[in-house]
């Protein structure tokens, strides 16, 4: 990074208190990669009988640890082995051709043998700048280093370690009671430009002590993936490397084997909360961010034209420089529903900032005045309502602004 | 608007010497619609005979003045009459309910008794904010002057009339010489943010002198949208009024009853040239731009893969940023192919920065040196040339960077 941002006005006071997930073990390195002064890889050791389940990018040019990671989880692999979560900052391993896959192969290889794990249960990730060699005898070097200074309770370090224009950690727990125990929940995520719905995410690790098998972690995260980092963006831009793993170790004393019965319904509703939050603070992350603004949709004929209608808003450049300008121009909201491609008709839709009726049956609201519209655009949280009055579908996305920031960051920074 | 914007640095050195066309005639004048100190109102008086043909915004909420132009076009109308075509700027008419209906019945009205016309053979425009009342009755106020000041030569006026963020006005035109005389074409266009392909297009005007029967007409302009307007994109916001209009006047020598024989393939020639100068000339005035950039996308599988990478990438606003920094920055070209969702195979695809090869064979070229791209990227006028190696589908767009100077428009300036 060229140069230190200044952290978000919109991000959470602290790193949250995360609970300590049995089973698992952080470390984070100064490796070199690219950065220099600041931890850049980190390394999570999941304890034997841990599954892991994954959602990832579904960009054509995805990066090397990516496809290295699909192929993994597609194989299965033995999950009495244990397992290993090793990402690097400040190179992205992608389109570095075959170069790229055998970086993935001397780093899996090297932490097998320095953390005495198969390589097929070592699942990389490297975020940063596209198309440069990643130099990948750098990271092997801190290996022996990284695997000593292995501790449960290093999730911060580990969350720092994956930043790259992040301007600050982002972190989410749950502690959920059953009737058979707690059910421990933690995570963080990575993520602050090049973020865009419809695949999959940025780089988020989320881990539990619950015991529940492969595929039905795998049913919970994907199920969750759509209402959650699928419906943030913050410039439209989709990663060559997003990633989104779920790894339960089984070392706490709940046991999962139905997501709808026993603990699991609480079980999913809390990783549902925890991915959210995750996803929320990558928004709140966005690059030169200074609104946190949902958009809720209702009303459209289908979930899917819901969910294009929202995005559509959320996307819009004129919508976003408006909402950075504290401009109450409703008018582009109409524009980015017109341009959609979801159904509308002018006259049965309508439109509320927070609580105030902008417009409705085909014009601004008899209610509305500029001056009520000005007032609510002035605070750093908003939401913007679009009720469509043809069905019963709906989505909610959740973006920021588009600021002078975005552009220096963009511009200058080489990411 | 809120204060002169400074020249885009691409713009043309001046508004061309255009042909006049026999049977057109143009008045401009200030009605004081929004702006003032500046003519807002264009007239356009077409002769009995002319044929007229239309492409307009798909936008589930496009404006009052397009559903009118649609409704008529679509009804033919008696062309021995004449026709007319008013324009004014300030005020979109779009999203005002049924008043904004209204408003267009009443101008049309009054501009029918003005200029003795049927009002079935009048089509209005309106560009500017978008759900305010449109004052017409400060247009009906001007008419009377506005038909005394007809004139064929004023086309440069009748330009600058429609203009809102534009910072200058667009014109071309063409003199083509067939065995029985000259066709003259003469267009002007405004258009510089809310600019998005996939639909229509801004406000634009074409006439020429050629006799054309309607039918053909409306075929040769719209065989052209695709690889002009709709080829370009300064936002990927999409107006509510995007209006395309071509007026054939038949007062000149040259009758045209065939696209593909006598004077037809150099008629749809010129007037395709005509096109992209105008629509190109609207991506030179993107609002805030700095660089001219034509992304120029072959060996997609079709031309709808084509066209769906070459719009990923000029829409992208890290490639946009980057273009901004003068940055050489090709993984963002990378990421941009990638989330197209067009098909694309990492090791088979290559990336040109105008003839300097930068990618291939999955990674960066052997022969590539920042340097090279870097004093490339310094050019105003760049070409982003990439080849999917995988079939014959083509196409090129046409976009600009995004500067701080879009954020500072589009933030401050209601539009």
């Amino acid at each position: 990074m060229a140069k230190a941002l200044p952290v978000s006005p919109l991000a959470p006071a602290a790193f949250p208190d995360l609970p300590q997930i049995a089973g698992v073990e952080f470390a984070a390195i100064e490796s070199g990669v690219r950065y220099r002064g600041r931890r850049d890889v980190m390394l999570a050791r999941l304890a034997p009988g841990s599954a892991i389940a994954g959602v990832f990018t579904r960009s054509a040019t995805r990066s090397a640890p990516v496809l290295d990671c699909e192929a993994k989880l597609a194989a299965g692999g033995d999950t009495g082995a244990g397992a290993a979560i090793l990402v690097n900052s400040g190179n992205a391993n992608a389109f570095t051709g075959a170069a790229g896959e055998g970086s993935v192969a001397a780093i899996c290889s090297a932490l097998a043998t320095a953390a005495g794990l198969p390589a097929s249960r070592i699942f990389t990730a490297s975020t940063g700048v596209i198309g440069e060699r990643l130099p990948h005898e750098r990271i092997i070097a801190s290996l022996d280093a990284l695997v000593a200074g292995l501790a449960p309770d290093a999730t911060e370090a580990a969350a720092r370690a994956i930043m790259t224009t992040d301007t600050f950690a982002k972190g989410a727990g749950a502690v959920v009671p059953t009737p058979a125990g707690e059910i421990h929940i933690a995570g963080f995520a990575k993520g602050s430009g090049m973020i865009a719905p419809d695949m999959a995410t940025m780089l988020v690790y989320i881990f539990t002590d619950a015991r529940v098998p492969q595929p039905l972690l795998q049913r919970a995260l994907s199920a969750h993936t759509e209402t959650t980092f699928n419906a943030i963006t913050v410039d439209g831009d989709t990663s060559t490397s997003d990633s989104l793993m779920l790894a339960a170790t089984g070392q706490g004393p709940v046991v999962i084997d139905d997501l709808a019965a026993g603990a699991g319904p609480a079980f999913t509703q809390a990783l549902h909360s925890v991915m959210l939050d995750l996803a929320q603070q990558v928004v709140r992350d966005g690059e030169g961010a200074s609104k946190f603004v949902e958009i809720r949709v209702t009303g459209a004929v289908n979930a899917a034209d819901a969910k294009r209608t929202a995005m559509a808003i959320a996307n819009s450049p004129l919508v976003k420089t408006a909402i950075a300008g504290e401009d109450p121009n409703w008018g582009r909201v109409v524009m980015a529903v017109g341009k959609s491609g979801a159904k509308a008709d002018r006259d049965r839709l309508s439109i509320r900032f927070g609580d105030v009726l902008v417009a409705e049956k085909g014009w601004v609201a008899e209610s509305y005045t500029e001056e009520a519209g000005a007032a609510y655009m002035k605070r750093a949280e908003l939401q913007v309502n679009v009720d469509l009055g043809l069905g019963n579908g709906a989505f909610t996305a959740w973006t920021c602004d588009l600021t002078h920031g975005y552009i220096s960051i963009n511009a200058d920074y080489r990411s």
